[in-house]
């Protein structure tokens, strides 16, 4: 073998897969069988990437919307130079190896974003494309063009049958991100058989109502027309553009090509040979020829590619210091000087004027005072900006050219704004922050999650908190999400009492660069808490004492959010009977949780077995601070249709029955 | 006023809705303002329904999917007959009216669904128009339509916006439901303003490419353009039809009419007579005159209908006596007769044979089981028919016109498809099931809150129930799910630990009319349990004892699912150490916390604190029933990939920590 054709570069791709698959014995060969013409294309003609920086800045981002064909992706980053040694691939599937079952941005150089959850990927690629955009027309000049990179997805049928990729691409058309290039593998294929019974949609047609630009008909195995479909997309930059690639899955099978047989599992012993002969690749397992490793490195030409934009980047640096130097700072997600200082001051002020009003409203009010501090703050609400409170002075549309565009007029699309937030967060340069009512963050949970599991640093905004909300009713009243959200691993949720506290939960979120908060807000006002400099300190600690009644507490009250104001009032009420209560104001439990233990024990002694939580939500979850012992009001049944000041006392959240309940405990 | 006009009928639904929203201080007048003229045409022109019996089985089934603007719905019940006084009205959004401030099917006659979250009403009619295929197909003759309506759909932007709606829409379009016939109310408002920014969809294009019928440019205020829309769309029905209505949001009011600030809130006093005014209406506030009620009132033609139709039905069940005996035994919701001995057969047959298999597979038993006793289990996967093991033999696909088809082919659309299963709940002679990896229940998260809200009697499968997943790693992985659903109140969740286990939760989820069931189960094998008679008959109380140490424990091991075979075994060691260790089987909490307080004091007694809870799941979830002196083995990060069986000792799920748990409890 001399000069590898590029069927011969492709097949490396698909071997790779094969043979992985075949080691773990599990996982997913027939999409990179398909994908790998599409794939060799991509990365030797046109990625503008450097493997031996996988976070240099200005590259060319690749998402794998069909993570399942994660060997494609592991393949690719192998061959080209990534820092992923042939020993990795030999471990597929395996723990603590740097190829697991679907790409994990945490865990392989070179991987963007963790996909899997079918349609996500194609969201965080439209939120990497946004990223570009906003970054672009804040920092480029007519003659520097430091930001400008391309964001490449490939999606499955799987990825369009999702509703996300409805959102997702709809927002796409409407902002016009022409850097954005996706590519449909059109397989005809997903796991339950042959597509026809269940997904009969004219994808084209589809996206192209959605505003993008369609290519039809290309033949996802013919390099040259795979080439002629990206240089078209090339010559465009007002929509972004669908490539729709008809491909054969399991490509080279002689036996499963284009069966549901090789999507899932290995090919089998017997196929894994006949497939090797009928590709013409005489290689044993894992071996790959030197010449095919020539044709993919790319590492010399990353260098070169990088080095160039080094030096562009100085001459912008010397023209621009500060532009430079702010665009600097973002990229490595450092927060500006004095921003700490600045929070502290808005902190205490808001301590010492002690507004009462909606800690939606409070939220608003750290957004204004933050958001100047931090070109970085991106964010909008799903069609919810004035009940969400998440418009700020001056604050201007994404959908504009101005260079501090960065509200998201995200529409009624709760799952892929949040999903686009992760793309934002993970591309780097941003902090974003999304919202909803609570109630709704349902829609949006699994890009929840994947915020979690990812460590993507984004800011999930829910107001309208508890049966406060009123009148609209059980549809739109959380019982359950509270704690469904603290039990997701990795995220932080902040439930603020007033207005202070609402503000230093965005002050803690927005400096939590290792993973995502959601801040829950209330609909209806809150009452200011009077509180010494120590406990405006400890708020951060997600547990405090905020009143206490001298020596060892008989009951300890603890509430979070529009409850901390009856717990104080109840505190009264007892102190007058004669019952020390402490009241503990607990806004983050997860943050609580992380404390060490003389502090939780400073807070909640383990002897005071008297605890009484209350909660607007679900009992249950305080089980794990008051135990067998104690007592929970709370809410375990949906909410109702009536004004706030009705449903509160109707669910029993009054001043009486808390004083009831803490005398009641033994 | 002699003879009414069209428009001074739908005026009265317009000012209904005004004076509602005025009197409660809160509402959405917008939307019934501008949709009235159309509604007013489908009521009083094509609905067939009768007031006087809003459960009439043949009746169309009308949905709000904007449900916001509900008062347009209170109004046409209660001006068109239904038991929904006037009083009724003046009581729009208190506490226990039957007018709640979105449509509520538990609350109010002829509400066929409880609307808000947007979309999901528009994924409901699509159940609702699949229900009513798959009847006609069973039980329809040429001479006899006995299943024979249609059902229409409201829907907004904001429906439009989410995800959800490509989802259902694409499906109506694979099934091609003709029956199903939908109005976009295309006002160009949503609530942050004029959707240009935001929402820029060519939505006629989009419906055609997924094969809808669509009839553009409607005029939304002329009675005979909306006649004639609807006359073509009766025309046909080969496939869903989407009407296009040009609407005025607020329409009628001088200065809020085209604006989004009539969207949300009342009109204000002023404008509110102004919008009088300018409507020509000079009644007061809830006052209809006679007249108006006299074009209104469809009672009378309602009693005919159905009349009618009993009629037809008589003949019918002379001519098809098994047929309409089956189908008046479905509409009626009950089971067969000896459903109850069969399933109790089934189960004691699996006690006795004892099969050692993965729970999904033993679900896969119980359907086996059931569904040839049970025509009116109809239900699917989203995608996953062959890993969560949902056909049947001989099950065939509901996109086939065979009298027996009921395997629904959901594609990779769980959203849609949980809401579908409401839909065919909801139009009852259906019990519906759906199917994904349990992770996945995140992408259907609201969809499966409402059909608790609602009491919908569905049943959602969720396979892949842990890290037992293995390879596909993290994003595959449930954590927090478990503890999620068991939190929505009124949800009831079952997690087995055997295939006995399994059949008793699915007997249990056909058997609870009065709401959904989850359950969820392993993808590996799971070892048969031992038991007495009496204990299988104690498994459909949640949680039983399943091994017992003679006299008072010395410990509890509380677990579920698969963690349960690994309680028995350190329940093996503890008493070759001289532990007294009780091993109690909760494969339903919900279930079991709704068992008499001497039955759960008999399963796990107050005096006993030495607890050790066990499950692949959030620890927390645990510290209702072990308090702060037990111990729990749970997961309290994200999973990994990598085979299941290095990942259960990876995460501490072995017997020696077990053993160690319960032996360090003081």
């Amino acid at each position: 073998m001399t000069t590898p054709s590029r069927r011969d570069l492709a097949n490396a791709l698909r071997f790779l897969a094969i043979d992985a698959v075949e080691a773990a014995k599990s996982g997913h060969p027939g999409m990179p069988m398909g994908m790998a013409d599409i794939a060799e294309v991509l990365w030797n003609d046109y990625l503008s990437h450097n493997p031996n920086n996988p976070k240099w800045f200005n590259r060319d981002r690749f998402v794998l919307s069909n993570g399942h064909g994660s060997m494609l992706q592991y393949a690719l980053l192998h061959l080209s130079g990534y820092d992923l040694p042939i020993e990795e691939l030999k471990r597929f599937r395996q723990l603590e190896s740097r190829t697991p079952g679907h790409p994990e941005n945490f865990m392989t150089p070179g991987v963007e974003t963790t996909t899997g959850p079918l349609g996500q990927g194609f969201a965080n690629a439209v939120g990497m494309a946004l990223a570009e955009k906003l970054l672009a027309q804040r920092y480029n000049r007519p003659e520097f063009q430091i930001v400008d990179h391309r964001t490449w997805v490939f999606l499955g049928d799987g990825c369009l049958m999702e509703g996300i990729s409805h959102e997702a691409a709809s927002l796409a058309g409407t902002w016009g991100l022409g850097k954005l290039v996706a590519f449909w593998d059109d397989n005809r294929i997903s796991i339950d058989g042959n597509v026809e019974g269940w997904f009969t949609d004219d994808t084209p047609a589809r996206f192209e109502a959605y505003g993008w630009r369609v290519i039809r008909n290309v033949d996802g195995h013919d390099p040259q027309e795979i080439r002629t479909a990206i240089e078209t997309a090339l010559r465009h930059d007002d929509k972004p553009t669908l490539i729709c690639c008809r491909t054969t899955i399991g490509f080279g099978s002689p036996n499963k090509a284009g069966k549901e047989s090789s999507h899932g599992a290995p090919l089998g012993k017997d196929e894994v040979a006949a497939t090797r002969e009928a590709l013409g690749w005489p290689h044993g397992p894992f071996e790959i020829p030197q010449a095919i490793y020539d044709g993919w490195r790319a590492n010399n030409a990353g260098l070169v590619r990088e080095h160039q934009w080094n030096r562009l980047f100085d001459a912008y640096a010397k023209q621009y210091p500060q532009l430079a130097e702010e665009l600097t700072r973002r990229v490595r997600g450092e927060l500006p000087d004095g921003f700490a200082e600045a929070a502290e001051a808005f902190v205490a002020k808001l301590q010492n004027e002690g507004p009462t009003v909606a800690s939606r409203k409070a939220s608003q009010m750290a957004i204004e005072a933050f958001a100047p501090l931090l070109p970085e703050l991106v964010g909008g609400s799903a069609d919810l900006a004035h009940s969400n409170l998440t418009t700020w002075k001056g604050s201007k549309s994404v959908a504009t050219p101005d260079p501090d565009a960065r509200y998201v007029y995200y529409g009624v699309r709760e799952f892929a704004m949040t999903a686009i937030s992760n793309g934002l967060a993970l591309h780097g340069g941003f902090i974003p922050f999304d919202a909803t009512f609570l109630v709704f963050s349902d829609y949006a949970r699994n890009a929840v999650r994947m915020s979690a599991l990812m460590g993507a640093h984004a800011i999930h905004v829910y107001t309208h908190d508890s049966i406060g909300l009123g009148e609209d009713g059980p549809t739109h009243q959380p019982i359950e999400h509270l704690a469904s959200l603290r039990y997701i691993p990795g995220n932080d949720v902040w439930r603020p009492c007033d207005a202070v506290e609402s503000a230093v939960a965005w002050r803690f979120a927005i400096e939590r660069r290792e993973g995502p908060s959601c801040l829950v807000f209330s609909r209806q006002n809150l009452p200011h808490q009077p509180r010494t400099p120590e406990q405006v300190r400890a708020i951060a600690r997600g547990g405090y004492v905020l009143r206490d009644a001298g020596g060892t507490p008989d009951v300890i009250l603890i509430a979070t959010g529009s409850e901390v104001g009856l717990a104080m009032q109840a505190a009264d009420v007892l102190a007058g009977e004669g019952v020390k209560a402490r009241v503990v104001s607990m806004p983050s439990t997860d943050v609580f949780d992380r404390q060490d233990a003389d502090y939780r024990e400073s807070v909640l002694p383990r002897a005071v077995r008297r605890r009484v939580a209350i909660e607007a939500g679900v009992s249950d979850f305080w089980a794990k601070y008051v135990g067998l012992d104690g007592a929970v009001i709370g809410i375990d049944r949906f909410g109702a249709s009536a004004p706030a000041e009705v449903l509160f006392p109707h669910f029993g959240f009054t001043v009486e029955r808390v004083v009831q309940a803490a005398k009641a405990i033994a």
